[in-house]
């Protein structure tokens, strides 16, 4: 090693002794004869002394070494806020290992720079400590969940990542294959369809921290590649998986959270979740839940309301405390915060704060009887705003009021940013309904994937009810994010032949598109589930990041590009020759049960 | 959990308990009303006793749950072989899970199979006690890795996998990408460019058990995708990574192959290893050095090796002990080995076993003198043959004699196959000769990459003599197998510049092809140096296998082929118009300093 001692571990116990310290200058003052630099390695910071001619050229970010001897600082001059601030080293030789240029990027977590400028300059970004301490979270979080998983004699198995293209999944990235000119491999959008021929191979327990691949419209937050914490295993049941998560989740928050999880988390199902709150992934920090109106208002002469109750619909509300205070813009704002998210509008009522009397548009629409009974139905006091949502299709105007929880819950200050609230949400539906495209009903999709179980319940008549089917599959979810999910799947050939004829799949479509996980389970599969986390966004949050990127070494920007590297690049003429991207591929060779088939894919996020 | 028990676990003092089992029918035995089962789980076997009419339609690999009582076997039926032999369970409850079909492989590790057929069928493989075994290794490797690293305070860092290509290197995997058409990303060859960054980042101490990939022909046991174990240190020197990779090695050896390496592990410079061995990466199992005999035979008539020690070249040898005992057709053999590796033949002479007259073709050729000393001049006895090389190029007689030391200890059985024998080659050459088209001898080429430091005896002079030029470059073998390599890191602008002028790179050339590494060592740069193992062939090594494929969970097979997926196959002309594979490229933005630079990669295999 080029230095004894690390700059940040200096103390008061350490006077006397001569070190040789490695690092770069942070800061560097001037005192007649005197210069005082703060040198930083990755220990943390220690105050150097040297005298004027010795140190004049030194500039921020050099790269230095120093030997010196470790004093106590003059009676006064100790720094409390430092850890090192009761001594200093007084240098006795200086060597320059690199000089700096002029920083595009100041060192300082004070400063905040542009998102292109850091990612360009992501080797300086991380020299800051907030950026630093992300990916060092970050790394102790693999390090505590393998912990786990060890100790309950898991496997870390790597699965591939050139494989087989799924086209009527989600858009793959495709690879061209110089060796099979025509073909293309695909980059997998999860371990899932790996993890489950492990299973069936009797691995029994597996995890993987793997890297997953997905080719979407890039939003605020999304990166195409990402990373879950993959976990399957054998002979289990729903239970056993939860208990697992949290474990991994208890210890992660506990050790780098320093919150305490309160075993076990709480199990919301997936209807209560939408009834109570509009959401599949409720943000449990704050009450403001949804209240159904259907019955209350029923006989409404209010067209919005009425039309969607005689539909069979749905008409609901949610209120926000002290919402009558709101002005008239704001008010109105809503609206366009509605019409945004593609709603037609809000439609509320305010709750005059003296007299609780009922005004605003709808007021005007609702009888005497429905508005002097409204604050009762909400659980509104005066002073509060009642928003409205209503729809033929339940889900939809419940996700509508869900949304409007959140914003409640921002504009109103409800959240308490210290908290942590963790749920899972189980019973999820087996089934949703699929449209034609003249807007009727069609057949019925698999909400997860085809290969998830229904439970007990519904695991012998599921074809009786497919809209209320549930199946064993679990999402845990904290602070409204979803960090993971996971299902049991199906291991028995009669139910998955079942489920494929719900969903309207042939026997050789099947064999078309799931040939070889098919072909796989004549063999003895076992009775398997997992769960995958979605390791980015947990990370992200046990470290209190408002963004993925924080908790990537080197994330990219919008639209897949790298401000540092330049990635993606056109490619010449002579790697597109060689890689065989134009060549014609060959007549399919027909491999049975090897066929087109797509792969369930598990997403944690 | 649907067990109570694992099978394998189960000892004498659990008789009298009621278990719950669930596994595989992995042998059935049928004895007048009564049928043993073996059943085996992750854990192991345990024999399972029903009545003949409970479980007459088991078959082979049908999974199952098994309620049963504990009991010691019936005194002289035990088997002392199997860690459950002292025991049976006694079934009361039997389900089937799943049933298996007849079995295109059996379960059987006696049973040898076509690789097409285990990978095809590799959840089935995967249920052998081997195959099953060696993934279960990788895991523990990876595990002791990990705690030498976290020991030491590394944090793994994941590096992206969708970046830049470097168009100069090996042939790169391309990705088209859809969101920037024309424009494509490369997936790494190793993350040697982002783990420098990382140290730039002054992140101190990475590594990562990382995916490469890498486009190449398809030898006997190449992967498109292979993992290394990719390591990076700031404020070190060589000896800090060797003894990093010693601590690594020897408690993977000792915990996994039962093996207590001796630390330190012998340093043989690259030229001793070339001189003695004739290998970059010596098999020290066994002896058999090259012995040279430039100056010995200097002045012989013999016209092959003449013309080498006129030209300045190299003639040398190789015994083989007791070679003299092969028949013709053995001593035929040889040519035709040489021929086949691209040599003329390999001139041989054998030392008759009785009176140790040198006979044979070479030895009419050699003058009475010369063939007089030749046994003492090579260290030979009677009995023995020496085979010879001669050539202009000192290198290329000697990999010549290299891999014939190889032959002889395979044929002359002179391998230890219990043995392992470490070392780490060092003091690697910093640059070659490239030969120009017309054969003539051409400018320099880096021998690792062009970012490895020369060694302090070179640092300021490597301009006088770069063929003698020596680096900071070494690797780790073992048994004649580099399973790792890396360097240490030019860091200084100047000794960079001076590489890249003797490698006749203009300082526009180095902007094009290296930019953003350039441009990232300007601000400050710490020495820095790292390693990388190639993890594949290390746990392969680890388990004692043949081949790479043992221990990759779902390899392909030749030419990049998956058997069990299919994959690659054709895209749909959807997938084709979707991904932008057809569109032209946007004119190259010309962001200064990201133009069409080549990463710098460190590889291990």
């Amino acid at each position: 090693m080029i230095r004894t001692h690390d700059a940040g571990s200096l103390r008061a116990s350490d006077a006397g002794t001569t070190v040789t310290l490695a690092g770069w200058v942070a800061r560097r003052r001037d005192h007649g004869g005197v210069i005082f630099v703060d040198l930083r390695d990755g220990s943390g910071v220690v105050q150097v002394v040297f005298r004027e001619e010795d140190a004049h050229a030194l500039r921020n970010e050099f790269c230095v070494k120093v030997v010196g001897e470790v004093n106590a600082r003059p009676a006064g001059n100790e720094n409390p806020d430092l850890a090192t601030g009761a001594i200093e080293v007084v240098a006795s030789e200086l060597t320059v290992l690199s000089e700096a240029a002029p920083l595009p990027l100041p060192i300082d977590d004070a400063v905040t720079a542009s998102d292109d400028i850091r990612l360009k300059y992501r080797y300086l970004d991380l020299r800051r400590s907030g950026p630093s301490k992300a990916l060092r979270l970050r790394s102790r979080a693999n390090q505590i969940a393998r912990e786990v998983l060890h100790a309950r004699d898991f496997n870390e198995i790597e699965t591939p990542t050139l494989t087989r293209s799924t086209p009527e999944g989600a858009r793959d990235f495709l690879v061209p294959v110089r060796l099979q000119p025509g073909a293309w491999y695909a980059l997998p959008q999860s371990p899932q369809l790996f993890k489950q021929l492990l299973m069936v191979a009797g691995m029994e327990r597996y995890y993987q921290i793997a890297r997953c691949y997905r080719d979407e419209d890039f939003r605020a937050d999304r990166q195409p590649e990402f990373t879950q914490l993959d976990i399957e295993m054998s002979f289990v049941t729903q239970d056993d998986i939860i208990a697992l998560g949290e474990e991994i989740v208890s210890k992660l928050w506990s050790e780098l959270a320093d919150y305490q999880v309160q075993l076990p988390i709480p199990r919301i199902t997936w209807t209560d979740a939408m009834n109570r709150y509009g959401s599949d992934k409720p943000d449990l920090r704050y009450g403001v839940e949804l209240v159904e109106l259907t019955d209350y208002l029923r006989g409404t002469a209010f067209r919005v309301f009425a039309g969607a109750i005689d539909a069979g619909g749905y008409v609901g509300a949610v209120v926000m405390p002290g919402g009558a205070a709101q002005t008239r813009k704001e008010l109105d704002g809503w609206q366009d915060w509605a019409k945004a998210r593609g709603a037609r509008g809000l439609a509320y009522v305010v709750l005059d704060a003296e007299t609780g009397e009922p005004k605003g548009p709808v007021a005007k629409n609702l009888s005497p009887e429905h508005l002097s009974g409204l604050a009762d139905a909400v659980g509104a006091k005066p002073g509060d705003a009642v928003f409205f949502a209503a729809a033929n299709e339940r889900r939809d105007a419940q996700e509508l009021l869900g949304a409007a929880r959140i914003e409640i819950a921002k504009r109103a200050k409800l959240i308490d940013e210290s908290a942590w609230a963790f749920c899972w949400v189980v019973d999820a539906p087996m089934f949703e309904r699929t449209s034609n495209e003249d807007g009727t009903a069609g057949g019925w999709t698999a909400v997860h994937h085809p290969f998830t179980s229904p439970n007990d319940e519904w695991l012998d008549n599921f074809e009786s009810a497919p809209d209320k089917a549930l199946a064993y599959a679990y999402d845990i979810v904290v602070n409204g994010n979803e960090i993971g999910g996971g299902s049991v799947r199906i291991h028995r050939g009669d139910v998955q032949s079942r489920v494929f004829d719900l969903l309207g799949i042939t026997p050789d479509e099947a064999q078309d598109k799931f040939g070889f996980l098919l072909e796989a389970f004549k063999y003895g599969p076992p009775p398997h589930a997992g769960i995958a986390l979605g390791w980015d966004r947990t990370c992200m949050l046990l470290g209190g990041f408002d963004s993925i990127r924080e908790v990537i070494s080197f994330p990219k920007s919008r639209g897949g590009f790298d401000p540092l590297t330049g990635a993606p690049t056109p490619i010449t003429a002579q790697q597109r020759l060689e890689a065989g991207v134009d060549a014609k591929p060959k007549a399919a060779a027909g491999t049975p049960g090897t066929d087109g088939q797509a792969a369930p894919v598990e997403r944690s996020n």
